[in-house]
């Protein structure tokens, strides 16, 4: 709450990567993880890294964290009750006085949230060595490039693309589930088994910008007619992959412009935007392949051309670690804490880190589902109950305990 | 082409009625109409009118016209064409030495188009009385009403309310057609059988703005599945009732706007507006009735809101008068033009001007079915034939004769 307070003022809950308030956040932030005794600095990639020296030098880093940027008017608790409850663990790994083997790392990662540059998950994209020439010359407000954005936050933008993190053995995030079916389901915690690819498709249909009245029905070329087509085969393709069970999967069109939308002109172009994610790469191109053919039959039913069917962009899925997932079930079940596994529909640092550690996060529930909005809410023993389970879930993998959840209190 | 000439010279063509090209135009064809020898007057509803006396001072006046003024970037034909062709006839009719028993007014009537006041066919609305204080008080560029502009073009706002005229006989309009349907299947000539009435109905569907990857499919309200469908069902209805037979019939989704329209964001609000037309009352009826029921259908099937269902505008259809289509017919025949009767799917001034007389109105094959363009373009001949044959119909008319068409050349 102390972190959200710290927000543009009219229009809470603000806080953008870069800007002064978000420095005045992690200045905070820095002093909060100095009083948990943690030394403080910022990588090459401007991330905002609290460290505990672990007893054995070998044994490498556990890293704990989020991100404590947002969206414009967004909430309280995506990112921040992330890098909260990662402070929260090593200040009672300090105050029960356990050393870990392991060097523990709390980390605020740059800039999650899209930024005014364009660019997305910075701190994490730099910490794995993919923060590139193309991404540090993408220009900002006021002219400024990301590389002298970078600079001016702490970070190194002539070091960052050599960066590689070779000494992280786990990573830990806490994040809010964005999504309603842990409230719905009544659920404490929510497991990660994987984070979703997204790829996004862009559909265009090309008719003819009719006269509404003078038209026949049987003349026409409707773009919108076709667009409807399309909208209609998506939804149905998309439930009949999320009811396969074989993986999350869920698609939307979000986005459709209709040129020149006028009441009185047929409709001569519809843009669509696809957005289909999955945890399981095999049914986003089943369902790509569906879609290309189901708007291809749908152009020549309205006598209309199939003018663009493009990849705008496109992600592969991460899973999570099923070993760091055990312990995370297992530890919540030690502290009474139901759980269920759950694909992550949205983008998190967790997918960047896994491509140098194995990595697992926990999600806890959110009012509404509701997100990246002012009335975003997570109880605070929601909050508490994740944090304990990582904690747990640390401590374990600090020790090198394997554990094997009780399998009745799994679910679905 | 010299009046069309008369154009605002950045963006052909354009006059916009009310401006001072439009009054250039008018006084290009007050010359013309004066060299034909007709006496020129402007009536209380800014209609300019050409008027050659009849011999049977009791016969009353046959009408003819069309409008001078154009939409923005449009044509040179749509409403032009008409009005040429009427002064063509009285100076046909002149060069001919023919003396009818009526009275011949050639009217180039105000405002046919949707004016910068938001009110299309001023004059012929004006004519027949139907231009009230509400019209008379909307406010248009800079503030002035329309009462103001009517006097500016010669109009009487005073005396137009309580203006009727009780003395015509006939009204005959040329037109392009405005579709394909002409060109398509060869025919010179369309013979109006009656102008639509035009539906529109406004439909909103209010769902939740989910995030697109983490809501999953059982659990989304998306605003723009339920206008999918809907949009596919008007489609289908529409293509049902054309394809009926009983009258002229389209229906067009031309509008749809998705609230956010973002790609990540679920689809929360949709807007449509439905334009629907047609020359037979009852299938309106039908029509409205099976999308009430389509959208309630498509609401609760995508669990949200039918927020709103209402009618924005409703006029009704209007019946060009037998007698004088067959008059028309009879008259192509003469000169061996084929014919098929049409409804006009667009409004036209006779659709007001049947309020107080039998009127008919002649369609001319026009490229491609294009208007409301500068590609917009009719062929000479096709304009001459149409004009010979009102002027042969003219003529049957004022002679009292009764024609009957030969049935074999009237096509569907």
């Amino acid at each position: 709450m102390a972190l959200s307070a710290i927000t543009e003022p009219d229009r809470p809950f603000t806080r953008r990567s870069f800007t002064p308030r978000f420095l005045e956040g992690r200045a905070f932030l820095a002093a909060r993880f100095i009083d948990a005794g943690l030394a403080v600095r910022i990588d090459e990639a401007g991330n905002l890294i609290g460290r505990r020296e672990g007893s054995d030098p070998d044994a490498g880093t556990i890293m704990l964290g989020s991100h404590s940027d947002t969206v414009p008017s967004g909430g309280r608790f995506d990112g921040i009750a992330g890098v909260i409850a990662a402070l929260e663990i090593a200040r009672a790994l300090r105050d029960s006085g356990t050393q870990l083997r392991h060097t523990l790392e709390v980390v605020d990662f740059l800039a999650e949230e899209p930024s005014d540059f364009g660019l997305s998950c910075v701190g994490s994209r730099g910490m794995v060595g993919q923060l590139g020439p193309g991404h540090l010359g993408m220009v900002g407000p006021a002219g400024e490039k990301l590389a002298e954005a970078l600079q001016r936050v702490g970070g190194d933008p002539k070091l960052v693309g050599a960066m590689t993190r070779r000494d992280v053995r786990a990573f830990f995030e806490l994040h809010i589930e964005q999504g309603p079916v842990l409230e719905a389901r009544n659920i404490d915690l929510g497991i990660v088994s994987g984070i979703v690819g997204i790829t996004r498709l862009e559909i265009v249909f090309e008719g003819g910008a009719d006269h509404a009245g003078t038209a026949p029905m049987d003349l026409r070329r409707d773009a919108l007619v076709a667009a409807a087509n399309v909208v209609t085969a998506i939804r149905r393709h998309a439930e009949h992959l999320a009811n396969e069970k074989s993986g999350y999967f869920v698609a939307t069109v979000g986005c459709l412009d209709v040129i020149p939308n006028a009441a009185n002109v047929v409709p001569q172009r519809v843009r669509l935007v696809v957005d289909a994610r999955s945890s399981h790469r095999p049914m986003t191109e089943r369902f790509v392949a569906a879609i290309d053919q189901a708007s291809c039959e749908s152009a020549k039913a309205a006598r209309v051309e199939r003018a663009v069917f493009e990849r705008l962009s496109d992600t592969m899925p991460v899973d999570c670690a099923p070993g760091l997932q055990a312990l995370l079930v297992a530890g919540a079940q030690a502290f009474g804490f139901s759980t269920m596994p759950l694909a992550s529909g949205a983008g998190h640092d967790a997918a960047f880190v896994a491509q140098i550690a194995p990595v697992a996060m926990v999600f806890v529930p959110c009012r509404g589902g509701k997100s990246h909005a002012p009335e975003e809410w997570a109880e605070r023993n929601a909050i508490a109950a994740g944090a304990t389970t990582i904690m747990e879930a640390v401590r374990c993998f600090d020790a090198g305990t394997q554990r094997v959840p009780r399998q009745e209190t799994e679910k679905e």
